[in-house]
């Protein structure tokens, strides 16, 4: 059998797969936060209680993380994760559950399950960009998936995009999840509000703070035009920074994920719209598929655990 | 034997190179320009001119050109050769060469070249940049080339890392390649020289619009204090986009090359120096090497010949 992690800024989650089939045969959940100690015994707790109900002999171990993973298990450093710095995640994990243990960022992981089961099927170049609190991407490219050096490829929502822009808080100015992340689009319409240009939206929030994403959205969804006029601005934030991606990396496909997501056709079709006005010789390129993510929540564990399967197939 | 081309704005060159040492044993050149037709008609006499010095049997032609060349062989767009408009050189060339052709994007050429014989060797991620009109880029990774789904891939020049700049002639606001290339340190060397912090590179331009890159690096070569901080300025946009690329592919090493490198060592130093500052973890990251180009003119045309080879040799 095979387990996969996926360990975010508040839940550590773990899926059970069959290796043959792929298919997800159970899961569990848990708070995550703490030190890098906490994380594993949290880790190894998901695993004894997945353990205490099936009788499986686990071939290999992945595990998605937020942040800097780097190729040889250790977390570098991950901003949803503020404790666990430098911690030797993979080795640890190894240790404990005396399996090999794949350690890597969680977009990539995505993006290697959208290959495999999702919405990635059947494209050699496509790029899987997951929309929340931030902004996380996955490459795979000539059928590969992009890793990197130390494994710590995909980090394209620090991406600048404007350096004359409001700093982050990573420091930077104007990098792109700062306004196209689903943050941004609460940043967005709390900045509408403030300027008295998304009534709807402070009467629902209650205040300017309480104003998310999601109130853009629901009253985008019930034909509030502020709201329409905020997300419409939200989906070209989003494009600019995907055709970015798209003159570096001449994907066939864009693949939108995240929380995000939620929002639906109004999403995609409102990024598609906007991309190939971003996109510099558009009229002498293929269009670029923009599709949902298929697999949800799930795809970060189930990448893992199908990357660090091959990983013991292939040797 | 195989024939490599590089297809510029002004000139087209051909190299004759043996296959098993990858020496080159001659090369062409003649001015560019026209319509397809009289591309083809160039690059054919080029092929003449080698045929007629040497009694060899061609197996492969590779064939680099600035801009979006497809897969396919078809040339789609080429700024520098505006008059190339979706003309299929590739099959043209097959037909009149009686040998399989690739047509690929210079810049990724030069990647491929450097990868096998120049910077690139012992590293599987690396980014080439080559500086000069233009920005142009070629990507390998996990010791793949990173062509796209079209081939399109690398046109990082045209990355937006201004939203809020001035307008390049492209279209678009702040494009990477607006700052960052030798034309935009000319620029950066004329907005200083208006604004009365040039008056050095003045006098030796003779007039604003004669003040060029080479300016700006002469006058910083040679201790002019307005030059150095136009040129200090200069190395941060370049630095700046190559973070962006640093977050996004992870690599171990950035080539840089194209005309600009002439400036050679101050231009490397004054990149790398910066690259840390904008690239976001770098406390948590590896530092990336930047080296110089080692295969000057030579790299676009050479790696398309190996790369066609190569597709030769494996079917």
């Amino acid at each position: 059998m095979l387990l996969g992690f996926d360990v975010g800024g508040t839940n550590a989650r773990a899926l059970l797969i069959d290796p043959a089939s792929r298919a997800i045969l159970d899961r569990e959940r848990a708070p995550s936060g703490g030190h890098g100690e906490d994380l594993l015994a949290t880790l190894v707790a998901l695993t004894d209680a997945l353990t205490a109900r099936h009788d499986f002999e686990l071939t290999a171990v992945g595990c998605g993380v937020a942040g800097l993973a780097h190729r040889s298990g250790v977390i570098h450093y991950s901003p949803n994760l503020p404790d666990v710095i430098e911690y030797p995640l993979g080795t640890e994990l190894e240790s404990s559950l005396g399996t090999p243990v794949v350690v890597m960022n969680d977009a990539s992981a995505g993006a290697w399950a959208e290959a495999q089961l999702g919405a990635g099927r059947g494209s050699d170049d496509f790029i899987l960009a997951t929309l929340g609190t931030g902004i996380g991407t996955g490459f795979v490219s000539g059928g590969q998936l992009v890793r990197g050096h130390s494994g710590f490829a995909g980090e394209s929502g620090h991406m600048v995009v404007n350096t004359d822009g409001d700093e982050h808080h990573t420091g930077q100015r104007g990098p792109w999840e700062l306004l196209a992340s689903g943050s941004g689009l609460g940043r967005l319409g709390q900045h509408a509000a403030v300027n008295d240009r998304f009534p709807a939206g402070l009467d629902v929030a209650g205040s300017i703070d309480a104003i998310t994403g999601f109130t853009v959205a629901a009253a985008a969804a019930q034909g509030d035009a502020d709201a329409s006029a905020i997300f419409s601005d939200f989906c070209g934030h989003v494009a600019l920074g995907l055709a970015n991606l798209v003159m570096i990396l001449d994907p066939e496909r864009i693949i939108l994920g995240g929380g995000l997501t939620s929002i639906g056709e109004p999403l995609r079709a409102g990024v598609a719209a906007r991309l190939t006005h971003h996109t510099l010789g558009a009229d002498h390129r293929p269009p670029v598929d923009v599709v949902l993510a298929e697999l949800g929540d799930d795809a970060g564990a189930l990448g893992a655990a199908l990357l660090a399967h091959r990983g013991v197939v292939e040797g």
